[in-house]
């Protein structure tokens, strides 16, 4: 029962994390999508605000234990990755 | 057993959340303290990049059922009033 409660926490920390990482990533997709139009601006800032928002989230589910570091810097770096592509793609447009 | 991780849980995200209210109200203090001073800038985004930072916390700790909604919300506007305050006295200074 106890490690029941413990995985419950955990996975529920996971679910948490994941969902908000997937609503920055269709943020993402919706920018990248919108530079075919011209003269549409790239909102960098919401996108930057979400994400030290999903990393404050990540760094504190690590500090109380319940998410692996390694875990939540794959989260973090696979969106900055995306990111990093959206910021060459608008560079480039 | 079973309680007693749940409880350890609990305890440890009101300890973080309070460890990390406790900074930005130390820096809202040193804010007031640099008042004194003539043109000393106000650091506002700084506070408010915290503010969000420490909302996002509050935020999971509620969405995971550690910290109480009521709880969560007692911190943040305990912090706004100490910064209203600030800000008060930043425009009449």
């Amino acid at each position: 029962m106890t490690s029941e409660i413990k995985i419950d926490h955990r996975e529920k920390a996971y679910s948490l994390l994941r969902k908000d990482a997937e609503k920055i990533a269709q943020l993402i997709k919706v920018q990248m999508d919108n530079l075919t139009m011209p003269q549409c601006p790239l909102y960098e800032e919401v996108l930057d605000t979400q994400m030290f928002g999903l990393s404050r989230e990540i760094e504190f589910a690590v500090r109380l234990g319940l998410v692996d570091e390694m875990d939540g810097k794959t989260l973090m770096d696979s969106l900055e990755k995306e990111l990093s592509i959206l910021h060459e793609a608008f560079t480039n447009k």
